[in-house]
This record gives C-alpha cells, structure tokens and sequence, in this order.
C-alpha cells in the first residue's frame, strides 16, 4: 500500500527530498518495503523552476489544505518559520495525520502544544533534523537512552560558529577575519547574527533539555552568549593552557533543577569536543550508567537534513501502515524545575590586564575567595607597566563568579577584565 | 496497563538490569510513562546469591517457559550463546511476544530466520545492545539512516584489542604486554582468544552489514584476522608514516557487492576514529547524502549494556501496548550478492626486510607493479646488512595485493616480509 506525503516547503532541504523520494524511490521500497509517494509539494511560487519534475497537480500553493486532503497520509514541513509552518503542523496533528519536521524554532518554541496534539491523535510527530542535521540524536535520547537517567548533554549544534573557532584557533585569525571567511565560503550568512548571537543553537539546547529531563524550557529562558566577544588573544591564551574554545549548547540537570544554556566555553584538548573540527557538529552525552556518548557528523547541508527527514518519513511510515495509535515517545514532567541561572556551578577562565606589581594577585585572589570562588591557576603573560593574569577557578555559583568578577574589575591595580568565559570540564 | 517482564540470564548485564528495573521502576515510569515489571528471572542456578531481590516465583531454573507464560509481555535474553538462547528467542517470537537481546553471536548467527519469525508474528527483535553496548548504532542505522545508500561502516568494536593497541601505541608496549596489562585490569578475559582473534568482532561486523545493505553475511565468510601477530615496531613505524593501528569491523559496498571483515589496520592519524583510545568503541559511517557519522561510547560493561537493553525493553513495550502489528524494521535483500573477497580493494603496508644495497627497490618496485598495485610511499629505516624498508601501496584488488606480497617475499633480496596490514584512508 502505497503511502502518499505531502511537503510543505521545496527549499534546500525541500527539494532535495521531494528528489530523493522520486528518484530514489525503488531503492528506498527495496530497502524498507515502503512504497512511498509524493502526492502534494507545496510551495509560495508554483510557477518558480524546481529541481526535481513532480505530475501536474502536485505542486500547490495551498500548504493548509493538506492537513485536510484525503490523497495525503503524511506531512513533512520543511518551510521553517514559526508561523504558517506552525499552522500547517498543528493542523495535520490535529488531522491525524503523523508529521515530520526539520523545524527547531518550531518544535522549541510550541513543542509541548505539538506532543499534545500528536498524543490526543494517537500519531507521532518527529524531528530528528532539527538538532544537529545529519546526526542520529533526538532517537537515540528518546529511544536507546529511555532508560537512562541523563546527567548532562554538551552539543557543537552550529557549524557556523564552530567554523569561526576553528579558523580562529587553526589559523591565529581575528573573529572578523575568520567571519568573512566563513561568509566567503557559504558557511555563514550574509547576516550572521542568528548563528553567531547562539539564537540558533538556543532552540537547539531546549529541545535536548526537554528530551533528556522531560522537561521543557522556553528558547527564551534558555541563558545565551554569543561568540561575537571572543578575541584571538584569549583563543591563543587558551590553547597555551590546554583548552579549545567552543560554542556549547548544554543542557544540564544539577541539585537545582534542569537547565540549558549557550555560551562560548574553554573545553579542555584530551575531550571528545575539543576534535570536532570546522562545520562538523557533535553532541556528547553524560549518564550514570551509560558513562559517555559521542555522536558527529554534519549539522547542516541539504543531503544529511534530508536523510534525518527520510528516516523520520520511513518511521512514520511504518507506523502508519501498523494501523495502530501510537504510544507518545516523549512525557514532559511538570515535576523537574528549571535551575536559577544564577545558582549553577560553573568554572571559569578570566583574563585581567593588570599593573605588574607585588599585591595584584593578592588582590585578585581575595577578590576571588571573598565570594566563595577558589582558584585552581593562576599565570601571568609579560612584564612591565601592563602584564596580562589568566586565572582558571574551581567549579563555584554562576552568581559567585559573575560577582567576583565585578568586584575585580573595580580593583585599582585591575585595568580591565579582558575577557570572562566559562570552562566545561569533567575536573571540579 | 504494567507490561511483564521475563529475562533470561542474570550475570553481570542481566543483573544489573533487573536491578534497574526495580529500583528505578519509578524514575522509569515518570519519564516513559510505562510500568515495566519483572514478571520472571530464568537463571541456572535459583538458589545462588543475587545483587537483587525479587518476590518468590519470580526466578525461575525453567526458561523456556517463559514464552507460553501468561504473565510474561516481553522476554529480555541475556544469558548469551546460540543454545538454550535461540530457542528462548525463537519460542518467544512464535508465541508473538517481543524478544529483546543482547546476544551478538545470536543474532549474527541466526538472523535471517529470527527476523523471519517476529515478522510472522508481527512483533519485535530488538538488539541494540548487541553491537557498541551502549553506542546506539542499530537503530540509526534501520531508522535515521533508513533512506540513506550506506556506502561504508568502519568500527572499532571489540574493547579489549582496542586497549591492547593503545597500550602498544601510547607505550610503545609489547603486545604480550599490554594484554597482559588488559588482563590484569579485567579488559581481557584469561582465555582472550575470542577477542584478540577478532572472533567476536566478526558476529558485528556481520550485524552491521545485514543492517546497513540488507544482505546476511554468515558469520564463517567474515574475512578475519585478529591482532596477535602485530609487532611493536610496526605500531611504531605506522606512527611515524602518519597512521595508528586499530583492529576493524568493515562493512562495505563496492562494484562487486557488500562485504565484511575484520582485520588490523593502519588508520591515519587525522581520522575520527584514530583518537578513539582505550576500551572505547566506535562507528564511523559514511554515505553519500548524509556524509560522514561518528559514534562513540564504551562498547561493553554492564551499566551501558543494560541501559542499550533498557531501551529497547522501552520501545518494545510501548509498541505492545499501542497493540499494533509490528512492520519489520530490516527487509533481506537477496539482490545484494557478497563480494568476492579478493577483488575488494585495499591499500596495504607492507614492511620488508631488505639487503641494504643497489637494486632492491627496484626489485620490489617491479614485483608489486607486476601485479598491478603502484606503490605511494617508500621509506627506508636503518642502513647496511639489514634494512627495513616501508612500503605503502595505492589501492588494487586484495588479491593483487597478496600475489605481490607472495612474490616479493620470494626475491633474493628479501629476507622476511615483517608485516604486511591493510591501510584504511579515504585517498584512492
């Protein structure tokens, strides 16, 4: 039985789909024993030039109608957005009809809205393109890991800003310099703001918090830095001590609750992150009984979103064909709160220009250990009327660092706090 | 609706979960929604000491049993062994309940007809644990990757001969050391044949390229070699030509078919899997839309194995409970041939020792031409009688490879073919 889809976007990632489910498809029946068809591709422009050649009737202008059209079993939303694409979701949904969504501003921003109407229709809704491309993650956390009581997760989810750190770090360039390089080579866009503010990875690190603690975080509580700030001295500095710097998603569950947060972040050279090199993403999982996970590969492009899309269809699919309501994968337990920012434990890197003369580190450790910060090292760059203190802390309140580091760039002997960045590391 | 659990095997792996399911019952319940209860433990010995406690009648000495037991959903086989193991499995699918295993050698052994009877009954095989432990590959390969042409699978999937390489490469260790020093930490068993031989990594290597081409490859056809016969000195030579040695599951698809075989291998140092060190497992995939995919975690161990068996325990009972017939995730393509293993083409190093004088490269050069394999580095150690020379070749025809190698050892001028290890890049 043959089961028809209907594409709501023909973008990038759109068209290579809606090419991949023509051309490929006796390989993908063979593979899968799905007969799957493409029944409806709709689009803003039916008259545009396409990529792939779909019979007449299929392109249409009119994306709401599919929840409603009886020759679609299917939906597959690959438009974006947080307006029609949210209206075309939550009325297939509602439809029931199943759903597959590459869509990480959607499902951040309404997922709990989403998974209630997936669950009163008895039919699934994935989305395992929306975090990390290319990259088997979302499945593996809601499936292999159900039984896992998940400690933290640690993602490069952005390719852009990771392409940046790595020219940065490979190549001593200044973040404009390895900016227009990444503009250059169609890593970056021409705006760069969603990528490098760490908006985009923000929804991201909501939808790895909410599957991993069942507990759902709004992108916009979600604490976020971005890696505009970030000077080569301080990636050169961090190298000399044995870090990378790295844009981090971290979803995390400590005494306080759940949290996630995006930040630049020092990660030490022997961690599985500090490899993950370029455009590559990776997300890195901590469980007490399952220990480390690793998972990396490409977190953007049109081939690897479309494979995530297909497998996801595939799934669907076969679920559809088993005629059966389907168990939801995701409980969202209003139980676990969200951490105070404030209150999570965090180590930090702090650079200071300092005066070179006897009292400064006295200083700036008192500073330190009046509020409750111990520092694990201290070393000092040159000599003379302006020397340069890289300070590494133990683990200590994000409140306690961020106040110590007020207080010390009030010191006199303390010319500037040339940069304060967190450090994510196994040691305390 | 509680859903019954019966496992069969409670050593380390199927202690630990049975202790899991009762003491995180309720952790479990709030993140799945499921009520999972051990029902049954089948164990040889019922009156031995245990790590868990659980009501009388509920160990059992009797495990086929469980299949026909009415309080028994869902059967979990950990007790390992094609014996008593496939007929548990067996009469569990025939009886219609979902099996869940963690038996490599099972499944390696047995698919096709395993897979046979759980579509008949339309449940499900899960075995996620089987390969990896607890790395999820199985299920990103049969869903994420569903709609992906797999072109290669390259892993590191036997723990033991990986800590034994890394001791011999960080160390410069012997290899009677370092797996004396795996024994001694308990990563070795005292009898290590089945892992150092490669025996065990074979059932994977099959595993992965059943599921990744859909063709069953008999275990017995898996090329392997194991990595008793790896000196010091070409862990040490590999290091300086660029490369660490690793002991590879491949499944791959060439011209001729799909094939797997396990065998040492000199991985280039820039390769993901170069820096997987230790006890560590990996799974590097490569396709062509999707690009290159890494996974990593440890491969064996009871807390990563038994949450891998969790999780499948927890997509199988949701399954049962939507009541639905199971569509098969894995479809045997008999289409797909296995290639003969001699016309699979590798790239090879081959050390020789050589007579330190005019015209030996010349000799060996033409040999290795002769049989159609062009070399891409020569490198020569040491100077007078006896000199090591280093070759590393292009890639030709495995049986080209061999041929040449059995001609060049039979020159004057050679006195011993030291090693010859196949090289694993991604250069032609």
């Amino acid at each position: 039985m043959a089961v028809g889809i209907g594409i709501v976007g023909a973008g990038t990632v759109g068209g290579t789909l809606v090419r991949r489910l023509i051309d490929e498809h006796d390989a993908l029946e063979a593979k899968t024993g799905l007969d799957l068809e493409v029944r409806r591709v709709a689009v803003n422009d039916v008259a545009k030039e396409r990529p792939f050649t779909v019979p007449d009737g299929v392109l249409t202008g009119r994306a709401l109608d599919l929840a409603d059209d009886p020759s679609v079993d299917l939906v597959v939303e690959v438009m974006g957005g947080t307006g029609v694409a949210a209206e075309v979701v939550m009325g297939a949904l509602r439809a029931g009809k199943p759903v597959v969504t590459a869509n990480k501003e959607l499902v951040a921003a309404r997922g709990p809205e989403l998974f209630d109407a997936a669950a009163a229709s008895g039919v699934s809704l994935l989305f395992e393109a929306a975090v990390g491309g290319g990259i088997p993650i979302i499945r593996p956390l809601w499936e292999t890991l159900a039984g896992e009581q998940v400690r933290r997760i640690l993602g490069i989810v952005n390719g852009t800003t990771n392409y940046i750190l790595t020219r940065m770090s490979e190549d001593g360039a200044s973040y404009a310099d390895a900016l227009a390089a990444a503009q250059r080579l169609g890593y970056a866009e021409p705006d760069p703001s969603a990528d490098v503010s760490g908006a985009d990875a923000t929804s991201k690190a909501a939808i790895l918090a909410g599957l991993a603690f069942g507990t759902w975080i709004e992108t916009a509580a979600v604490h976020r830095e971005g890696i505009e700030g970030i000077a080569r001295a301080d990636v050169a500095f961090a190298a000399e001590l044995g870090y990378v710097v790295k844009l981090l998603a971290v979803a995390e569950r400590t005494g306080g609750g759940v949290s996630a947060r995006v930040h630049p972040a020092l990660v030490p050279l022997h961690h599985p992150l500090a490899g993950i090199r370029g455009a590559t993403n990776a997300v890195f999982v901590e469980g007490p009984s399952v220990g480390e996970l690793l998972f990396a590969g490409p977190g953007a492009g049109a081939g690897p979103t479309a494979t995530a899309v297909l497998g996801d269809v595939v799934d669907a699919a076969r679920e559809l064909l088993a005629g059966a309501q389907v168990a939801p994968r995701i409980r969202l337990a209003a139980a676990s709160g969200v951490a105070d920012f404030g209150a999570i434990p965090t180590k930090w890197y702090v650079r200071l220009e300092v005066a070179d003369r006897p009292g400064v580190l006295a200083a700036v450790a008192a500073a330190f250990g009046d509020h409750g910060v111990s520092i694990k090292s201290v070393r000092q760059e040159g000599r003379g009327d302006r020397a340069t203190l890289l300070v590494v802390t133990h683990r200590a309140a994000e409140a306690d660092q961020q106040a110590a580091v007020a207080a010390i760039g009030n010191l006199d002997v303390v010319a500037e706090v040339g940069a304060a960045l967190r450090v994510e590391s196994d040691e305390p």
